[in-house]
């Protein structure tokens, strides 16, 4: 019964099965991964119930190495021009050098017979809807176990939630910002100034000096106080999304605009690309990695952008308002 | 007298200046300084001539820590969506890692108090045509020089031409790599079997399992068989290239198109942002050099682009014909 009940929540039948997950149901992994699994389903339904044309594509794919996950597309509704949810979890065997590229801070890690078996589990999504006043939000939740030739395992989570806006709408960056802080301050008041700060300084493209957008929270190899205590927290996080998102879609999504908005919009998603493709760790990890499933990777890419020669929007317009935020982000919340 | 003549030439004045130019005129640096002066001015005039409707925008720019350029960008034409000519003409101080970096074989270089003289010129451009069955076109020639300790030159010239068409079509194929051929077949019978190999093996879009698009010619480092010999060479490459790219634009330019067949140039100009932001090491070192113009660099992404989530060809179709012969590199002369 219990088991129906995730079969409906859930998008598709988890990677390593309902009953497995249930047979370790005390393990972190097993409720890493259908913590994965249930954001997934609850991003999908929201959006979904706000785009009446849009069906979500399902598509199951297996790794060969290992492992496999699940890619739920929405391309060209009413509301979204491209939506994606992605799970992915993925194990086996990684050499060193590629399990020390996996953390940000390049622990080292000792090899039985220079291997070392992983797990690599997450959610991830983009979600660009059509609207120039709504904005492009992007989550992530993932957790990384790696065990060494004596046994002992080294785990970590990553993540987080960021929006970018095509205009500045302070009501929104506020009630956005003002949620994730919520999620974080109830495990700890340190985690959202420095999570904020993460957030700013990761998404920076730095060839044009900007941020990809205004920001929201990140953090990569937390490994402490305790893996119980840091799922709570991702847990936070994830729950977080669509109270952060949906209201802002809600509030926009039927706001008129003009020719020119719309074009400002394609060249702000051309900015969204260079980030994604020159910058974004994940992306480059997951160009990078033999097996890896390209098509659920470039998801994340807008379905059309722009690139214009030496564009500069006009002093006080509307375009430069938020330029200035992205290259001097601000406090949204104190 | 000659100096006026050159100046009509010229889209701006030379970043050394002509005087300057004249008094040099049997180094090498000056006579390259010349040719790519005269291709960008050739090659925006061949392309101003089809486009009644389009003017260069002309900028002059300055690099604070030595030298500057010309960039030379048509946008939104009746012809050409996009097409830049880029002159630039470099040089100051390099430290070794960056001069490493450079030449693709990383050379040892020693430097005197860790800096090394260096100079790097070169013209680069990238024609984006409107019509699905106009391909688009780049081609880059260049020439650097770093002087060692104990005051060697080491010099190297690189460059190549290639074509990225939206739909295959046999005869302009033929076409551009035999005009390729007879202009590489001058100075060695050798250099366009192996520079044509090498292009196919440069624009692979790894991740893709796909080339860029169906090549031309590529090389890199090259210092032999004499520094003369090779800038004879990399002349006439230059002077190729209105008669490879030019015939094939009148050819096509006003053939009429479905929405469909457009839709389909605008996922391949996605897979050209690709290559361009995650491979090209002209790209990458431009965009992590200090005091670069960005603007210059990224003149190479289209105007628009688009993606779809697994968007697959059917079978058979004209669509899936390219796709071939990307996966699969033809030779089309021998």
């Amino acid at each position: 019964k219990e088991e129906e009940e995730l079969r409906q929540r859930f998008m598709a039948p988890p990677v390593s099965g309902l009953r497995e997950l249930r047979r370790r149901r005390r393990e972190l992994r097993s409720r890493m991964e259908l913590l994965i699994m249930e954001t997934q389903g609850e991003v999908c339904r929201a959006l979904a119930a706000l785009d009446p044309g849009a069906v979500f594509a399902v598509d199951t794919w297996e790794r060969k190495e290992g492992g496999g996950g699940i890619s739920c597309v929405l391309q060209d509704g009413e509301i979204f021009e491209k939506a994606g949810v992605n799970v992915s979890v993925v194990f086996g065997l990684l050499s060193e050098e590629a399990a020390r590229q996996m953390r940000s801070r390049g622990k080292s890690l000792k090899a039985k017979d220079g291997k070392l078996p992983f797990c690599a589990m997450g959610v991830s999504s983009v979600i660009h809807p059509k609207n120039p006043h709504v904005p492009t939000m992007h989550f992530n939740y993932r957790y990384f176990e790696i065990e060494e030739a004596d046994g002992t395992k080294q785990w970590w989570f990553g993540g987080g939630t960021d929006l970018t806006p095509t205009y500045l709408n302070e009501e929104d960056a506020i009630h956005f910002h003002k949620t994730l802080k919520e999620a974080c301050d109830k495990h700890d008041l340190k985690l959202y100034p420095k999570y904020k700060k993460w957030c700013d300084d990761y998404f920076y493209i730095e060839h044009r000096g900007e941020r990809r957008g205004i920001g929201g929270i990140f953090f990569d190899d937390v490994d402490s106080p305790s893996k119980e205590e840091v799922f709570q927290f991702v847990k936070s996080c994830a729950k977080a999304v669509v109270p952060c998102y949906i209201p802002i879609v809600k509030r926009h999504c039927h706001d008129s605009f003009t020719p020119e908005e719309k074009l400002w919009q394609q060249l702000r998603r051309g900015r969204y690309v260079e980030f994604n493709l020159v910058y974004d760790r994940g992306t480059k990890f997951g160009l990078l990695t033999p097996g890896s499933r390209i098509e659920s990777i470039l998801m994340s890419l807008p379905l059309t952008a722009r690139w214009e020669y030496m564009h500069t929007p006009p002093e006080s317009s509307k375009e430069a308002e938020i330029l200035e935020v992205l290259r001097n982000p601000k406090d949204w919340v104190h």
